[in-house]
């Protein structure tokens, strides 16, 4: 390789986005180079800041630099007293693009796994917790990854919620809208099975 | 979208590479956060030293922070008296990957566009014509791309090398090593057998 040291710096330090080999990296190096050194200053700036700058929301863990993110201060969400439990902050994204939830998130930020040292406290149970007790929470909408960590993530979390008097309900499991049932993994269809709901006829 | 301000101009910020829409960004976004905070903080850095260190050599045009880059201070090289001129510094990598070439580089950064007003002057051909005149040249390889421009380039600097008896050559076109012949486009197929060998029979 015959690249200057700063180029060479650039090119390994692309290497931490997913999905960039060493390939990938050279190739938008000098495309920001020739081409767009505006947009890559910003960007080196953007990085700086949000990476220095951007921590947790106090209240439901989710990113942001403020103390208490925008969802959490909004008074009509405070006064829903409904509470969504997520594991990342891409999945609170995800439900408000549906626009039909109005109520808080709590974001556990990962999910329980003992074996890798990730206890209640790693995912902010504590927090929640404290929240549980506050009285200011009617129901708890488990809606951890429909896998074997997320199940039991919404399980620990359901008793926590039955300690506290608490209402706790899980999203539905079933076939995806518009998805080919042949397509749907086997455990999906027992969910879907499990969960079916009578037909209601018009009389 | 739910996303604070610093958040959100990361992710706008990531639009600026090549072949990330906003649905990746987010992704890329949330996994630096998430789980390479100093990967991150060391792109960021990298961005910022690039985007404003790094120039062109003085010499040769191509992509470094110093006045005079590795390959042009490589005394072998300034003794070989060969220039091989190419479009991008990612050109010259390329050929320097091959481990054949020994000679000395002239990036163009870019070819003859006279419609988008991109001129001789544009491509540092009135530095190429001060190389030239030094006389410290015996072969201009020109190994601009085998496009129309490309050629248009090529054709344009044999003249100028022609003004001051320099010798000049053209990269060969041909089938690639290892292609089919039916995966060939018509016009390299037409280079490769005007640029035919005779074949030599062993004694
Ligand atoms: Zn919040
Ligand atoms: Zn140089």
């Amino acid at each position: 390789m015959q690249l200057s040291p700063k180029l060479t710096q650039l090119v390994d330090a692309l290497r931490c986005l997913p999905g960039i080999g060493p390939k990938s990296a050279q190739r938008i190096a000098f495309h920001l180079l020739e081409r767009d050194r505006e947009g890559g200053a910003q960007l080196g700036q953007a990085l700086n800041q949000a990476m220095q700058d951007i921590g947790h929301c106090q209240s439901c863990r989710t990113f942001t630099e403020q103390d208490i993110c925008e969802l959490c201060s909004n008074i009509k969400r405070q006064d829903s007293g409904l509470l969504c439990i997520v594991e990342s902050p891409s999945d609170v994204l995800a439900v408000e693009q549906t626009g039909h939830y109005q109520g808080l998130y709590f974001v556990l930020m990962g999910h329980l796994s003992p074996l890798d040292g990730i206890g209640p406290n790693e995912i902010g149970l504590d927090v929640l917790e404290q929240k549980l007790a506050q009285g200011s929470i009617n129901e708890v909408i488990l809606a951890t990854n429909p896998t074997v960590e997320g199940e039991t993530t919404a399980h620990y979390i359901a008793q926590l919620c039955k300690q506290y008097n608490v209402g706790a309900s899980r999203i539905a499991h079933g076939v995806p809208v518009g998805g080919e049932l042949d397509l749907v993994d086997g455990m999906t269809l027992s969910h879907a099975f499990n969960g079916r709901k009578q037909v209601q006829y018009e009389s």
